[in-house]
């Protein structure tokens, strides 16, 4: 007769494989291989409340490996949260809160989007740092408001994806000893045995990173993973308890293979796994009334904790008044009402400012009034400029610092910043070169998918770099990232526009937004003369109507290329011609607008239209019609001082004037 | 009085700074802290011939660390590569061979782009695996062709990158003991000092990966080097020397300090270093007489060596006529005459099969033919459909395959399969879901950069893939892609045109060619009935006029999709409209094709134009023209069985039937 744990963990087994069954699609393997581990985190050590899933002190649980959510989706189901029985019989269905893998905002209690290997693993690591960082500013000894652990099941994917080698390296570094990850060792991968490709000295590797590391040998044994766990919580390291399992644990003929990883088992398969470790054949998706109550249970223990800790919340709020009201509205991500008065404003400037200089200023003086912001660079500090003046550096011994150095680890940077994000209570940011979102397009797609509340400040954004060459110039990258859905790409035209660039930002909570910024000086514009810079966050607007009556030609450009479509339109204005330049610095907040407002920008009638951006013309072709010519970067660039590269290339007031009096010559 | 090595040692170091200082940018710092390592990869073991730098035998050096490129200038320089002091003179400036990171192609001696770091490390890697492949297949008991090493200088950045780690851990496991990599361990990055983000124990972690891991206690010191490098050639492991040097060696008070990594000296301060290190501050580029004897006798032993390897090959060519005509052909990239002949044809099937069926049918075909295809999978063999049949995995134990099991691990994959198109001698492919080219456009865009001939086989390519939901499903990547200069992205509509996608990336000899698969059936048209499928060469063609006369409307689309526009065109010219279906699997081919072509296949005088495909829409535009309409898929996809997601996102015969209708009948 089987025990009542070990009833509970074979439900936990078979609603993933009914579920994956009923799909005729999914992943029954991992669910199959661990669910004595999900067991042992979820009955005797996490944290959570499925009344309350946005707990703020609530432990986090990340399934790593998002093919295996079925494991998840049932857990939820059990212990009640909102997730139904109809749910998990419907699976990877339209219109039911179990997709393919975890969504973020999707489902009730999934802390993370997983499934594209080694993002969760890393995004651990960022919740890990905010929790580190709530703890620090806003507990008291008499009120402990964070306190809280990062658990998580990962994979051999997961540990074979460099995403998760840079993100493990920092939190050894940083010493984030409220992660501990079960490691999923179950020898097996999509291609076959890891003997194929991953023989690597797995615990040793964790350990050269500052971990430690634990061994359970039977990855079904419920007292060793416990004992694991409870080590690993009495450690200052991080911890990663590598637990031998078997992927499709029951299955009579396809355990330990990978058959087991990611195909429906089949009747046949599925009941003789049921057999072979006592279960009934039917009722499909069985739940014993014993393990239900048992799941339930926990689920009522950790209501009764949250109510515990929301006694605490109150006489901290008494004590402490200050300090709650603005941890309360940093998680509720609630603004102080006149936080935009803060945004500087930048003199005009004829030989101006190189526009990442501008946002340094913008960002410090943003953080005085946000005390959520944080994040740092992927070692590039300095040219980035996102140093925070009025904090410091975090790191193991100092946690009340905000500033992150993330190393030369762009990928993990970009998932880190995401676990912050997904924790909650910060606006977190990460900086590189543009050129580099190529090594972290991973964790950028995934902050738009997740509706993230993040910044990316990419600095160095053109062939205006110079020197460095074609490896460092950005090109394509503009255009590959306003791809992206939901993520919001800007690049400001000046000092002014940079800021504004940041309250955008600041105030777009529920997806990501992305500001590309200069290494070179562009010109601040005279706003009292040209259109205020607040018209930034309408994507495109006139910058300038230079010249008499309608215009009969259209300048538009976005960032460093806008002074020199000025120019061109003045030269031209002075010769007679009715010119209009439209500064374009987001195509996403342009699309937002109304039809009305668009067209009044970019009137149907004028169809003479130049664009200019030093990256690839794809996608201009929507803003300048049939009649229009773009001046773009359709091949690499070159290593040379950048004054040579935009002449060379063809970015010069001259060239841009004599194409702009071709097209407005051209017969239709 | 300095020796002459420590003059050597003293030029490599002040030819670098000078060439900073006078381009007043760049990175003296690594020049000046490795060049004793340089110097002794250099004189002491590399095999290299100056006046023939494409030897196949040739020891390959990559710099990592591709920002100190002065130093690698330098080396070329003074050893006799076709590389003038006026190059040097002229760092970074348009119009001479020496651009601020090493550029292949563009300058001889360089052996791969480096700059984005991580990647020249992992290019060893395919490196290594190439030399093992063909020592395996063409070497002879009495006639050695291949027996090189692959060394590199390697820096802090290089082993933060997560592509390293991944290349690194599969380097270990294949025991690729031809790599040597000397680590610049100089303890500071931009940022400032390693303790701030870096603090691992390297050593500890490349010895997990299965290295061998040296120690030099003063990288200035020349025998310690020399020891290290004999021993790591003794050991059938991959060895990593970790030697402690000092970044920008010898500048008076910024030696140690981040301010020497990456700008110019200051007169001051080299001077100082000059003067330091018993060196004239005059005159600028200075290279003693002894020094530069010294090093061509270098160039000239390698030459020396390159004439007894070239006996070698003849007496090999009498011997082995067979092997060494094989070898010839693939080292040059001749093909046999009539290798097109290999293709599949595929039959008519209304039905039909998934083109990345169709493409593992063609590349099993192609191994017939082509020795020189090599490469495999990030751990998706079996949904990529790349398993070489006629071979085996290549592994520590059998270098005799030509498949690479490259695990969960996309970058490196990209990186290793860029490094073997840089040593030469292969077709090397690398295959993922295309969702995950996210993971490795860094070496995605290298191969562009480089002109490589690499092939990316990227499946399960839209919302087609059904139930895995939109983390998997992708959206901007096509347009993402695209972007990317010198990229060739083809999207094939059915098996025979995935068998001409294939004869378009054998035949790109200088630039890398991506395929983008389905996951789903789509039907095998009757190429009797409807163009030849050979035409998708030109990117975009005509595949049925429907109806008579001129077309009244054009639909286009790529891949999966065409069946779509196919179905939808019959239907309205059964209601007697005039329809052209355009296959459009390709923007570049097509672009690459006459202005008259495409007017052919795009009439201006038909501006009623339809698109379609299930990507975003971005840069669609283009093709359709102001009139058109195009129906795409701008935000991300949803977890479900592909039909019903198609149904969701209006990717049906019918929607698009209507929609089309109503293009048709709406006025101008």
């Amino acid at each position: 007769m089987a025990t009542l744990e070990e009833q509970a963990i074979n439900t936990l087994r078979f609603l993933s494989a009914d579920g994956v069954q009923k799909a005729n699609s999914g992943h029954p393997g991992l669910p199959m291989g661990t669910a004595a581990i999900a067991y042992t985190i979820w009955t005797r050590h996490l944290k959570f409340d499925p009344h309350n899933p946005g707990w703020w002190d609530r432990d986090r649980f990340i399934l790593s490996g998002g093919h295996g959510s079925m494991l998840l989706y049932s857990l939820l189901h059990l212990t009640g949260f909102d997730v139904s029985m109809d749910d998990l019989m419907n699976f990877r269905q339209l219109g039911y809160k179990t997709p393919g893998h975890p969504e973020f905002g999707f489902t009730p209690g999934v802390e993370a989007t997983t499934g594209p290997l080694g993002q969760g693993l890393s995004n651990g690591v960022g919740m890990a740092t905010a929790e580190a960082m709530l703890a620090k500013q806003y507990n008291r000894a008499d009120a402990e408001l964070f306190d809280h652990h990062i658990y998580g099941i990962v994979t051999d994917g997961d540990l074979m994806e460099g995403v998760s080698s840079e993100a493990a390296s920092l939190a050894g570094h940083l010493k984030l000893g409220k992660i501990i990850y079960c490691y999923d060792d179950n020898r097996i991968t999509i291609d076959g045995s890891t003997e194929l490709s991953f023989t690597e000295d797995r615990g040793k590797r964790f350990e050269s990173y500052g971990w430690q590391v634990l061994f359970v040998e039977d990855g079904n044994d419920v007292e060793a993973i416990d004992a694991a766990i409870a080590k690993a919580k009495m450690d200052e390291r991080p911890s990663l308890i590598i637990c031998r399992t078997h992927i499709g644990f029951g299955l009579p003929t396809r355990q330990d293979t990978s058959k087991a990883h990611g195909e429906p088992p089949g009747l046949e398969e599925l009941n003789g796994a049921k057999v072979k470790l006592g279960w009934p054949a039917e009722p499909v998706f069985y739940i014993p009334e014993s393990v239900r109550e048992l799941y339930t249970g926990v689920g009522e223990k950790g209501h009764q904790a949250w109510k515990e800790w929301k006694e605490t919340t109150e006489s901290y709020a008494r004590s402490y008044p200050d300090q709650w009201d603005e941890l309360e509205n940093r998680m509720e991500k609630r603004y102080p009402v006149n936080w935009e008065a803060q945004l500087p404003v930048f003199a005009t400037d004829e030989k101006g400012m190189a526009t990442r200089s501008a946002s340094g200023q913008v960002l410090n003086a943003l953080t005085n009034v946000f005390p959520q912001i944080a994040g740092g660079s992927a070692d590039l500090t300095p040219s980035n400029n996102t140093w925070i003046k009025n904090s410091s550096a975090f790191q193991a011994d100092n946690h009340g610092g905000k500033y992150l150095h993330f190393g030369v680890r762009e990928h993990a940077m970009g998932a880190i910043v995401n676990g912050m994000a997904y924790h909650g209570g910060f606006i977190p940011f990460g900086a590189t070169f543009l050129v580099f979102t190529d090594y972290m397009r991973g964790a950028i797609r995934l902050s738009a998918l997740s509706h993230l509340h993040t910044i990316w400040v990419m600095t160095h954004d053109s062939i205006g770099l110079g020197e460095d060459g074609p490896t460092h110039q950005p090109v394509e990258h503009l255009a590959s990232l306003r791809a992206i859905p939901n993520l919001v790409v800007i690049r400001p035209a000046d000092a002014n526009e940079t800021a504004e660039a940041w309250r955008v930002a600041i105030n777009r909570k529920h997806g990501p937004t992305l500001i590309a910024l200069t290494r070179q000086a562009v010109p601040t514009y005279d706003r009292n003369k040209y259109a205020k810079s607040r018209q930034l966050e309408k994507g495109g607007y006139v910058l300038a109507d230079l010249g008499e009556g309608e215009p009969e030609i259209i300048l538009m450009a976005s960032g460093s290329e806008v002074s020199l479509v000025m120019a061109a339109g003045q030269r031209m204005a002075d010769e007679g011609v009715s010119v209009r330049v439209v500064s374009f610095p987001s195509w996403e907040l342009f699309n937002s607008t109304t039809p009305e407002y668009r067209n009044s920008v970019l009137p149907a009638a004028t169809t003479k239209r130049l664009a200019v951006e030093m990256g690839v013309s794809q996608g201009w072709e929507k803003w300048i019609g049939d009649e229009g010519v773009i001046i773009s970067m359709d091949t690499f660039g070159a290593s040379a001082p950048y004054k040579q590269l935009m002449e060379k290339f063809g970015f010069t007031v001259e060239n841009i004037y004599s194409i702009a009096i071709k097209l407005l010559n051209k017969k239709r």
